[in-house]
C-alpha cells in the first residue's frame, strides 16, 4: 500500500520526511515516479495532470493539500465514489486570519502609496484610516472565514459574514444567502474565503463591487476564479474600487505581461496568504489514510454536492 | 491674554477651531500674525523660529505640540525658570502603537519586498516570519514606549524594554541603564521610542547594531537626531542590519538627494507614526492654558534636567 504525493512544480520532499517521521512504515511515492501503480491507495494532490488518476486502479481516497478542493472535483476520472477530503490544519487557518490582519493594516496605514511615494522620493503625509471607518464584509464562513472574523473583531474591527446559512460568533454580522445586497451595502473591505464552487465562480464582479458602500477595497485571498478580471479594473478606473489586494490569479504565477502588474491601485502577494506547514499537513495525511485503510469516515471531508 | 499656536509650515487652522469650541472666550494667534506680542503667556510650538521668544516679554509657560519637547529645550531664548509641557493624548499613543505592531506586520510579512516584486513583475513566493522569530527589543519606556509594549505583548511578541531605571509591566522583560548589553543581545527588532536628549542623541550607532541578535531590524520612530546614518547605511551593507524602517530624519521632509530613498532596505515613512488629533490636542491646551493662568501645575511637564 502506497501514499502518493502529486504537486507538479513544489517541494514534497520535506512533507515526504514528516509523514516517515510519524510512521516510517509508510510507503511514499512522489508523482511522477511510482514504484508500482496498483499499491496507490491514498493520493494527496495539488494540480495533479488530469491522466493521473486514471493509471491508478486501486485509489481508495484523495486528499488536497490545501484547502481548496477545486482541482479535485473538476477531474473528471475522478470516480465520485472516491471520497475527497481537504486539509485543514490550526496554521493554515491562524496564517490566513493573521494575513487579513495585516491587509487590514496596510490599507489603513496606505501602505502601497508609501511604496509608491519611497520610489518616486515624495514625502507626502497621509492620516491613518481609522478601524471604525472600514467595515469588515467577509463572504465564505468556513474554517477560513470564521477564524478571519475571530482575529478581526478581537482586533476592534466591525465585522459582517456572508454565509449560505448564516454563521453563529460573538460579534459577528451575520448575513445569509438572500441577505447578499444588505450584507454588501453595510461593509466597504470585501474580503473573499469562498471555497470555489460552480455557485462562486465569477462572484466577484461589476454588480457586486458597485454595491459596497464607498470608499470600497477588494480582497481576494480564495482562487482567481472568484474575480472577473475586466470587472475589476473597470471598478478601479471609475472610482468604484478605491484599490484591491490580490493573492490569488486565474493563472498562476500571475503571467508577465499581465496588466495587473502595471496597476498603482492593486497589490499583488503571490499565493501566500495561507501556507500548510509540512509537520501539520503529515498528521493530518497519515490519519486520513489510517481511517481510510480502515473503513472509516474522512476528516475534512469534501461534499461533491456543495463543492467543499 | 492669548494662546499663541506657531508651527510654521503647518495647517493650525483645525486646531485653532477646537481650542475655541472648547472655550470662545479665548484669544487665539496664529504665528507669525499676532495682534499684541505683550498679550502672550502661553505659547504651542512645534519647530518654531529661534527669534519668536524674544517677542514676546510676557510668556508664562510653553507646551510642545507634539510628545517630544526637544525643540524647546535647545532653544536659548526660552528662559529656565518658563514651564514646559508635552502634548500626550490618548490617540497619539494608541496611533504610535498601532504603527509598530503594523511595521512588525510588514517585516513578518516581507512587504517592501512583495512591493518592490510587484514593480518588477516577479512572482516569488516567501514564508511568513512567525511572530517568536521577532525579539522585540524597545528603547524608551515613557508613554509610547509602554503603550506600544502592551499592545506587542498582547498580540503574543516577546518583547524586551529599555529604560534608565526599568518599567513595570506585565509580560516584559524590563532592562535597566547598565543593562543594554544584554538588552541588545536578547532583541533582532530594535525600536527607538526614546525622547531626543544629550543622553539619546546618536545613540543607534554601529556599536549598538551589532550587539543585536541577527536577523536584526531597526525601527526608528523617535527623532532622526537618535540615528547616526552613515553607521546604518555600512550596517545595512554588511549584513550587521537586514532592513530598517525609518518614520523620522535629521532634515525633515527627507531631502530629494539624500541616499536613503534610494536604498531596497529602507523602507520611509514621512513622519507619520503618530499624529495628534487637533480635538484631543486642544483640550489638553486648555487645560495647560488655564494652569498656566491659575498658578497650577502643567499636566505633562517636561524636566529641564533628564530632557522630558
Amino acid at each position: 500500500m502506497s501514499i502518493l504525493l502529486a504537486a507538479p512544480g513544489r517541494d514534497l520532499s520535506k512533507l515526504k520526511e514528516a509523514i516517515l517521521h510519524l510512521d516510517d512504515s509508510l510507503e511514499i511515492d512522489l508523482w511522477p515516479a511510482i514504484q508500482d501503480k496498483n499499491r496507490v491507495h491514498f493520493a494527496v494532490c495539488w494540480n495533479h495532470p488530469d491522466y493521473m488518476f486514471p493509471q491508478l486502479p486501486n485509489i481508495k481516497a484523495v486528499s488536497s493539500l490545501g484547502a481548496g478542493a477545486d482541482h479535485l472535483l473538476k477531474d473528471e476520472a475522478l470516480s465520485e465514489d472516491i471520497p475527497i477530503c481537504r486539509l485543514i490544519t490550526p496554521s493554515l487557518k491562524s496564517g490566513m486570519a493573521d494575513f487579513v490582519l495585516h491587509t487590514l493594516s496596510c490599507i489603513r496605514h496606505h501602505q502601497t502609496i508609501l511604496s509608491r511615494q519611497k520610489s518616486n522620493r515624495i514625502w507626502e503625509q497621509h492620516s491613518v484610516i481609522p478601524r471604525k471607518n472600514l467595515h469588515i464584509g467577509i463572504m465564505g464562513m468556513g474554517e477560513m472565514g470564521r477564524a478571519a472574523a475571530e482575529l478581526l473583531i478581537r482586533n476592534g474591527y466591525e465585522v459582517n459574514g456572508w454565509s449560505r446559512s448564516g454563521c453563529e460568533l460573538d460579534g459577528l454580522n451575520s448575513f445569509t444567502d438572500n441577505e447578499m445586497d444588505s450584507f454588501l451595502g453595510q461593509s466597504n473591505v470585501l474580503i473573499c474565503l469562498l471555497p470555489l464552487t460552480g455557485d462562486t465562480r465569477d462572484i466577484l464582479d461589476l454588480d457586486v463591487m458597485k454595491k459596497l458602500k464607498k470608499p470600497a477595497y477588494l480582497v481576494n485571498l480564495a482562487r482567481g476564479e472568484h474575480l472577473v478580471e475586466e470587472d475589476l479594473l473597470y471598478a478601479l478606473d471609475t472610482g468604484i474600487i478605491e484599490q484591491a489586494w490580490l493573492d490569488v490569479f486565474e493563472t498562476e504565477p500571475l503571467p508577465d505581461k499581465h496588466v495587473f502588474w502595471n496597476r498603482d491601485k492593486i497589490m499583488i502577494s503571490p499565493h501566500i496568504a495561507a501556507i500548510t506547514p509540512a509537520d501539520e499537513a503529515a498528521g493530518i495525511i497519515v490519519e486520513n489514510y489510517k481511517r481510510t485503510m480502515s473503513g472509516q469516515e474522512l476528516m475534512f471531508p469534501v461534499a461533491r454536492s456543495s463543492g467543499y
